[in-house]
């Protein structure tokens, strides 16, 4: 066999259990058609599945299992490696240090089975940072947590929803910080590394577009100056180094033009650019990747949402696109390695 | 006969020759379902019409009429005010002065025909603004040039895509500056306009939705200060008013929840906020509007793209989308007036 045919086994963390994380992974896991590329394997507490598949009303087995490797992959079946024992029903909608504890726990284990090759790529489910928080750890943020225990220098993150990839030169600045960041050297570097990253994904001749900052690309310096004075020289240098970028392109463009195709992949220069390109086409569907760690790792972008938790109504339609993803990007990667 | 089954007399101006105005015209009006709904009255060069005609195979009968209520709305049958008689094929894809005027005496003519209640509506394609200047005018778009026409103190521009309908607090500045131009008052003053121009359009009880500015909207002032000293205080403003409105929203949700219908409206504190929203979900077929006339008036919001004038590739979806929205909106303002 083919290993692009062999099946992707990946490894899924339950989240918080008080929010809708488990009922996203167990709805997902519910669709026939997930089987045929990826084998799943469930991190979490066997009996916050089990309340989970009352709740859903998810009729199949929960099979305890010890190492990755044992998962079978078959719908009906959700194979879980234990990483807690709570015992008894947990409350859904409240910060706790208990359920902040056990998200943490499953995603240790991941990473250990990551490090271990027991799976070939991880997709985590929503975590509450306050109870997080509450648990002891130190950790703000998935991306964080997995950047230290994979002990990864630099990681990133892209987003993708159908055939747009976002990479972000900032994130979580004002924006007019985030505009006053801009210089040649950092708009350089973000063009490098996306390409890099893309590279790695296996995109052999990768395209990257950097979006404009102001109407209309600047329209020629008559709307404002960073497209003549930053953006366009940080292009030109990328190209003089050999790097297939374009750019400044005006951000109303640059996302439907990716959308199209044209692209592999858009530099957004602040976080809503490409959030706001992202999410009002999908906002539950896009899915955030992170690069730079030894295996890919994808999640949904919404948080725990505390309001629904409990009540079987969550979507989980972007639990699936973060497994599509997973195994398309985990399938691309390793068929270039 | 109710008022709102009566079909809405569009007069459509043809843009400017060169352009691809006349192609999307003709293409958006041989399809059936159109003349359920509208009355199109074209304004501008009878020859025009037949080289296009030629150019995108249409076989229908082009009919010279004097005023646009001769107009019977039938497929097959382009009904055209004449307001130049070049009397030759016009070159595409170039600068002209001639097509220039030609083009302002198209809408000239469609303003005078609103004036004396000929039509209902306006709809426009697209011009070029080198040709006009050239041709002697001093309006640098359709939007000055109706405002000033029509003698109208204040229009504003709307973006419509879906069920997504979008002002723009600024537009054409530098994003550094429209930053820098946010103040309680001058929010306040759009939240006021947007509600006042959704009640004229006809919606009874429209709720406005403000967007962040920064990302997350802020996060409580940990990223950022405008939502907080700016925004909220703006929209707490509006609502002892008695106005509408919610916000300041996250910007990455707050144009999804309004296509799902959450909001009447969203108030995008700048030009690409609101552009990256609407031209990512439908590049062509975002549609403009233009309010604060004594009649609606709607655009595609792309040029005349003369690389691909003359060539009959040119997707008129954006046009059949303008002259959709144009009657709708018509019909609704019409319905509540």
């Amino acid at each position: 066999m083919n290993s692009h045919q062999e099946r992707v086994r990946i490894g899924i963390t339950m989240g918080d259990p008080g929010g809708i994380g488990p009922e996203i992974i167990v709805k997902s896991l519910a669709e026939t058609g997930v089987y045929e590329k990826i084998i799943p394997v469930l991190y979490g507490d066997p009996e916050v599945f089990r309340q989970t598949a009352h709740l859903v009303q998810w009729h199949g087995h929960i099979k305890v299992i010890e190492n990755a490797r044992e998962a079978v992959g078959e719908l009906g079946v959700l194979d879980v490696v234990a990483t807690s024992n709570v015992g008894h029903p947990m409350d859904y909608g409240k910060v706790s240090a208990k359920a902040g504890d056990m998200a943490v726990k499953a995603i240790m284990a991941v990473i250990e089975a990551a490090k271990n090759q027991d799976i070939a790529a991880i997709n985590t489910a929503p975590i509450n940072k306050e109870a997080v928080r509450k648990a002891g750890y130190h950790y703000p943020g998935h991306t964080e947590m997995l950047a230290e225990l994979f002990c990864a220098d630099h990681v990133v993150t892209m987003f993708v929803v159908e055939n747009l990839r976002v990479f972000f030169l900032t994130r979580h600045h004002p924006l007019k910080e985030a505009i006053a960041l801009l210089t040649i050297d950092r708009v350089y570097e973000g063009i490098e590394q996306g390409i890099r990253y893309l590279q790695n994904l296996g995109f052999s001749e990768p395209c990257l577009a950097v979006a404009a900052l102001n109407p209309h690309g600047g329209e020629n310096g008559l709307i404002g100056s960073e497209e003549h004075d930053i953006l366009a020289p940080a292009v030109s240098k990328a190209q003089a180094a050999g790097l297939s970028v374009v750019g400044p392109v005006p951000a109303d463009a640059v996302f439907y033009q990716a959308r199209q195709g044209r692209y592999t992949g858009v530099l957004s220069l602040y976080h809503d650019q490409g959030h706001i390109a992202t999410k009002t086409l999908d906002f539950n569907g896009t899915v955030s990747v992170t690069l730079g760690l030894p295996v890919i790792r994808t999640s949904v972008d919404h948080g725990t949402a505390f309001d629904i938790a409990g009540k079987g109504v969550a979507d989980a339609h972007g639990q699936s696109e973060a497994l599509r993803v997973c195994s398309e990007l985990a399938r691309l990667t390793r068929l270039t390695t």
